[in-house]
């Protein structure tokens, strides 16, 4: 059956492709986001679609929200101050375009009466995880970066919401996604350096920093099949792949796509920056139970990021 | 050697009594309240007191904030929308008076180079414990109170804080506090009923609610205790008795305490309002391992409880 969506962040990474994918289903879609990251032209193919409308607006538009949420079914939030790395330099960001924007979003809803809502939680909300590979009820962690307290606030409001008003909520822990307009992350930050100076590539800590990934189709399909098949009121999902790699792993598979050998300059320490996590891997039993398994390796999804770059260099220049 | 300390939320219940118990000490202290819920009459002694200074402001004021804050080593955050039951009539509320406010706090803190908080977090955020008695590393939990939610985003943004900037903090999950002072909860609830009609008693639910106390002082000795001992970057602490009791054994003491015998009509069901929890039980296993261990029983601090208002009923108007 087909349902009105309204996607936050619709002009992102994920979020772009998640807009093309409910229209390929048939499904309505509004699409919101102020373009503070997102690209225009990752709605090129929806804009001809006669099923999306685009709101050029900002979540913390509370009255706006209102109007631009009527008559929708669902929303999939996806919008976030998604720039973990330099949370510290603004931490109000986070406060701000995480938790405040989902306060704002789920009192949208209420206004309007719509009760599903899917979310873009993060698998740092684990912080240094004792329990590795970590599953959703892993014990209760301490958070360590400013990025994961202000979607673990978003989750702890949206859970909140589902007892308190009726809303039922898919909460996904990603791990970090991968492929198709893919804008941030160090995939990114590798091939912007590669081209500047295919010899050298400063790499922050010591590169042995054990990190997982996951394939944005993969990533989709395992969203859309939890919201058909997930039935309690709140339903907490860590995505990802079973199983991670080195930093190390990645720079090889990111020079051999591009030919280059260069050499490596590490900053040092085991941490990339304040609150990186130098070992993350979820546990995903409980999506897989639902029967889904990512198609992709993280090695695939690397490549397939690499050729998404290559082939839309203009990406590298407009998130400068 | 005495501190500088700010305590915030300075006219409440835990508040006033932290104030006093600081300045008796020795300490400098500076309290801040909006004098939202909080009473005047409770800083009697304090006021009186050279070393105390109040100042009358919202920690919605930013600037206001960064300037009260000067000259302080270590601030006890205890300002809070402490009304649990009535959350879903303003969820606004505990977003700003909880969480936003918290963020202020620490940015207050970051402004003037303060690096060490106490909070009054709550046993609520277990959520619907799946371990009881239960402790401060249980499987991570679902929210399912607004309160509980925007106490677990103060908690997280501290510990972001902590790792991010050099902070060092003391988070205590609180079970219900009782004592001097008290000024709402069920006891505040049922002695004003008995006072108007002391014949009958409308209690929420079904009187088995299974909920644990602590008294006033010995909170205190265990917040001080704690930041005198506790020496990691996030040090967090749950408080309470090691037991717990049926709303219905607390009925028994209050009337016996009023020397009443009322008809009990209960509202039904087995949570006296949404998110309302049925079991609150917290292993205080952590805190006990440094030497504390509360004075009063459950019992105890009821008791002492009716006497307060008894001597107090000023108290039930202020509040009305």
């Amino acid at each position: 059956m087909n349902s009105t969506f309204v996607v936050t962040g619709c002009s992102g990474f994920i979020g772009s492709n998640v807009v093309d994918r409910l229209l390929r289903q048939g499904h309505r879609v509004t699409g919101i986001d102020n373009f503070s990251t997102g690209q225009r032209r990752f709605l090129d193919g929806a804009l001809k679609h006669p099923q999306f409308r685009l709101i050029e607006g900002d979540l913390l538009d509370e009255e706006g929200l209102k109007e631009w949420f009527r008559g929708a079914d669902c929303v999939i939030h996806l919008a976030a101050n998604a720039d973990v790395r330099f949370g510290t330099d603004h931490p109000r960001k986070d406060l701000e375009q995480n938790t405040i924007a989902t306060y704002n979003v789920l009192e949208a809803m209420r206004a309007n009466g719509i009760k599903r809502i899917a979310f873009s939680s993060t698998g740092s909300v684990y912080g240094e995880a004792a329990v590795i590979p970590t599953p959703e009820h892993a014990p209760f962690p301490i958070q360590t970066s400013l990025y994961a307290a202000s979607k673990l606030a978003g989750e702890g409001l949206i859970a909140a919401y589902c007892e308190s008003f009726g809303f039922q909520s898919w909460i996904f822990r990603f791990v970090s996604i991968l492929g198709e307009r893919y804008t941030h992350g160090h995939v990114f930050d590798f091939y912007k350096q590669l081209r500047d100076d295919p010899t050298q590539l400063r790499v922050l800590g010591n590169g042995k920093q054990r990190k997982s990934y996951l394939y944005i189709q993969d990533c989709i399909d395992a969203i859309l099949l939890a919201m058909d098949k997930a039935g309690d009121k709140v339903n907490v999902f860590n995505l990802g792949v079973d199983g991670y790699v080195e930093v190390n792993d990645s720079i090889g598979w990111i020079s051999e796509a591009l030919g280059v050998k260069p050499r490596l300059d590490y900053t040092g320490g085991d941490r990339g920056w304040i609150g990186d996590n130098p070992f993350i891997f979820l546990d995903t039993t409980r999506i897989r139970a639902l029967g889904w398994k990512p198609k992709l390796s993280i090695r695939d999804g690397v490549v397939k990021t690499v050729e998404f770059l290559k082939a839309n260099e203009w990406v590298l220049e407009a998130r400068e």
